[in-house]
């Protein structure tokens, strides 16, 4: 038996969203929901007490990071990865695929998501059958990570939601090697699965669909993959060149996904796209937006985002957003706000990345609250 | 009427050491104790609400900085410090002139107190028996801070305690020039104390005692300045070049100071110091050393220092002091430091800051029960 289930509570009327909730071992997450990444086992600048008082309910943390660093026997000893940052909600983790690729090539993700790929070039070292082996960043050790062993490291790391191992390509890879790639990333997927059902320990997995921007592949991963006992699905690889491409790729995907699983969204959770992809039909989605912004002091409001930095913040003795209930509107002013950042201090990242997260919280609630009216 | 107390409350049968309590507008502030130091306005990597409920009692701030970023005006603005930063406890702020000097020298206090001057060499444009002028390393901008000036910054931060304008001397410098020196801090002082007085603002006003390590310039300073109606006596100026020197001329100078009043130690709070410091009679005494050691990774227990960085935390699934109550200790594991350090999460300065200024408040109090028992 198994403690996962996705419960849809109601399907709008107007579109494909869906009100849900996805039970795990660790409690519920309300769908649809946003995903922080805490990417090296906290949120940056905040401790896991802060995340659960912003009512966070899904934290995504990265395998490949937590790999090299602390190491999975390390967390595995403190007892997986809740108890050793204690935390008492749910966890999801990835395979650790997309960083060992993602930052060994430097693609089109690295403008959309930020990443910079300088010190990681040509960490891969060769990609077989078997799996990737690649060098650590962090003391040049060789490492190969397969289906096996990332699952065999999820295991240890003990998080409620987990990814089977797959291949991210490059954007504008020719269309011979696109399908090589999807379907090797089909058989990892399965050796995945099979890794996992040996012994589920109450972990859920959900699939990744691959197949780039090409329709044709798209449908072929989803026939694939929705065949597999998977308990829900994650959309990966190259979404499309802007954000119109990528709501087009969703229209098209989700609808021969089955209704009954929940949807996820990897990497993206800008303000712009929540509300189409929620309408698309996701379900929960992760991305570093909100906590990246906010520590560059780009801060989230109903009016609009706001930059700290600027001058008209120096004097404005008042919370960033009258209406925000968070702690950082609670008790401090945009000008102490614009202060901390002026000069540099750290306190300004945690004060922002709460303010940041608690405008994710409250939102995707509104969301929630929408759909439930049939309002989107 | 003034809201500033000083009160014995027990003075010890075996040392110069006593129990005091300093009343101020905001609160009491239990002695002998520790100051930690806000240099803009926050405690690094600290938010106000986190240092309130660690129990610091006073906060220092310093004057040079905030002149700088946000400028005064801005925080008379906001309608003072407390205000400006949500702090509802004791505030100490400096004249401005210690860092003003201190950062345009390279003394001795670098290594002593870790600072680095490189970017502020030559920053002090002229010295005159006005004041000092100087150039903002921020803006390149010339400011003239003279007691005056100084008084009207400290009035407009609102602190609950302040200090005269004086002049720091490098170590080892000549007996004139310190004598010369020493006669212009005192007009400089006196300056100050009128200009507080005409406008006193509910603030207490400590004169800070100098001399460098000269004994008879440091009985002349005791002299020309308890005449005078301070509210307390700060320790400035040279101390020494090693601990026993400064013991030494804590010892001479402190039974020369009115017994009635409480006494400051400037910039020294290292462990190894307390306990002694205090039974020459100092009752408070701010340093950073506490919250920069502990950004540096080094954690304050009863049985020593911890490095969390040393591979014997990497599996030490125990909170970094056993005994300790403190909420990092409460929450987190010394393995879970280890790890935010070696992977450089903010959030391991935030968790290891807290349990340093714990670890500050606890000793305080710890040497406040034994000075009731006459034990030290």
């Amino acid at each position: 038996m198994s403690y996962f289930k996705f419960e849809i509570i109601h399907q709008s009327r107007t579109s494909r969203a869906r009100v849900g909730r996805i039970h795990t071992p660790h409690g519920v997450i309300d769908t649809p929901n946003f995903v922080a990444v805490g990417t090296n086992a906290t949120l940056k600048a905040l401790d896991t007490k802060m995340v659960h008082d912003i009512g966070l309910q899904l934290m995504f943390c990265n395998t490949y990071h937590l790999l090299l660093q602390p190491g999975v026997e390390t967390i595995a000893q403190a007892g997986g990865l809740h108890t050793f940052m204690n935390r008492s909600l749910p966890i999801i983790t990835d395979s650790g695929g997309f960083q060992v690729f993602s930052l060994a090539q430097g693609t089109v993700n690295d403008e959309l998501k930020s990443r910079s790929n300088k010190r990681y070039e040509g960490s891969i070292l060769k990609i077989t059958e078997d799996g990737v082996l690649f060098r650590s960043y962090r003391d040049g050790q060789k490492i190969l990570l397969t289906p096996e062993t990332s699952i065999a490291a999820q295991k240890s790391l003990g998080a409620d939601i987990i990814i089977p191992f797959d291949e991210l390509l490059p954007n504008n890879v020719a269309y011979e090697h696109l399908t090589t790639s999807l379907h090797r990333t089909h058989r990892w997927e399965q050796r995945s699965l099979n890794a996992h059902r040996a012994r589920p320990q109450n972990q859920a997995m959900y699939a990744v669909i691959h197949g780039g921007t090409d329709q044709r592949l798209r449908k072929l991963s989803c026939e694939f993959l929705t065949k597999l006992d998977f308990d829900g699905f994650a959309l990966g690889g190259s979404l499309g060149k802007n954000h119109q491409e990528m709501f087009n790729l969703l229209d098209f995907v989700i609808p021969i996904l089955p209704q009954d699983k929940p949807n996820h969204l990897l990497g993206i959770g800008d303000l712009r796209s929540l509300e189409t992809v929620i309408k698309c039909g996701i379900d929960t989605m992760d991305s570093s937006h909100p906590t990246r912004c906010a520590r560059h002091g780009f801060l989230f409001t109903n009016a609009g985002g706001i930059k700290i930095l600027h001058s008209s913040n120096k004097q404005r003795f008042r919370p960033i957003d009258e209406s925000c209930t968070c702690f950082t509107c609670q008790y401090y002013t945009a000008a102490y706000l614009h202060h901390l950042f002026k000069a540099n201090e750290l306190t300004g990242h945690t004060l922002a990345t709460i303010h940041n997260l608690h405008y994710m919280v409250q939102i995707m609630a509104a969301y929630r609250e929408k759909i439930l009216h049939n309002e989107m």
